[in-house]
């Protein structure tokens, strides 16, 4: 670490989700080096497993895409919550459901070549039904996968939402046994 | 897909790897709300395994959230480039082997929330050595994993990079065999 330098940096965009800054830096080599940087607030995702043990997955339009992605139930924090509320928060307003039991289980940048945005992967178990009304701006779909089937979607195509293909993978690996 | 409209949209940044729009649009509840989207050329990564049936990885420091990341290869497509082309030459320029054996995987979103970036994942086999000169403003070394490793890799949060956990686990669920 350190071998970057910063000189300047300007603050082109103060936005509702993003910031965006451009930095001039000084390379390891003396060389100069401009760097574009979008700045996110960190956000959670959120593996969740209903009583009867199937995924709980959503569906919804993303605009910068221009596709309905199906992705497990996500969000940025708030000012003042700690990324634990704010993954008992994004679950209840997208899926209806509220965990009884929360654990984080991973912690990845999205694109770390651009910007700050990470996510804090919780596990979620013991769902209680409580739901919270949804943003006014999301237009949310939930789906039950079955576990036999995750290898399926997959494999298909179908999910095709980085941190979903993550989290998907991590549930393969430690929950659903039989890989050991 | 549909549901939310453009009504106005506003070019903000025009960059090097990335543009800034922010958009109008009216929500199918007809009321309108923001859209602000990062443009970001497609980009591609490459899950590549050397002769002796290692994984290689690039070690480097990401300026954006300030650590250093083991990833696997990846950039970001040049004009007239197909994203073939860009994984070989993204390979030869960071590990110094040009694929002789290339196969698109999977494509995801990374952050489909706010930005447009979408990752062709290529498999690349039957690797050369025939080493192309690293970007001025790259700085990057190899690591080889052996593939018996991958899963301490996964499990032990050492890898914070979501396309690189993504490749990783499909390479250990349709490459590794054994799971089936």
């Amino acid at each position: 670490m350190g071998g970057e330098r910063k000189i300047s940096s300007n603050v082109l965009y103060k936005g509702r989700i993003i910031n965006l800054k451009v930095d001039n830096v000084v390379l390891p080599s003396g060389k100069k080096a401009l760097r574009e940087v979008v700045e996110h607030a960190p956000a959670v995702a959120v593996l969740a497993t209903d009583p009867d043990g199937r995924i709980l997955l959503v569906k919804q339009e993303r605009y910068a895409v221009a596709e309905t992605l199906l992705e497990i139930p996500a969000g940025i924090t708030e000012p003042g919550e700690t990324v634990r509320e704010t993954a008992a928060r994004e679950l209840r307003e997208e899926t209806g459901y509220e965990p009884l039991d929360l654990e984080e289980v991973l912690r990845f940048y999205t694109s770390p070549g651009f910007s700050t945005e990470m996510i804090v992967l919780f596990s979620a178990r013991r769902l209680k039904y409580a739901p919270l009304e949804q943003d006014y701006d999301e237009d949310i779909a939930v789906e039950r996968i079955d576990p036999e089937s995750l290898r399926d979607y997959l494999g298909s195509g179908m999910i095709r939402d980085a941190k979903t293909i993550a989290a998907l993978c991590w549930y393969l690996h430690h929950e659903h046994g039989g890989n050991e």
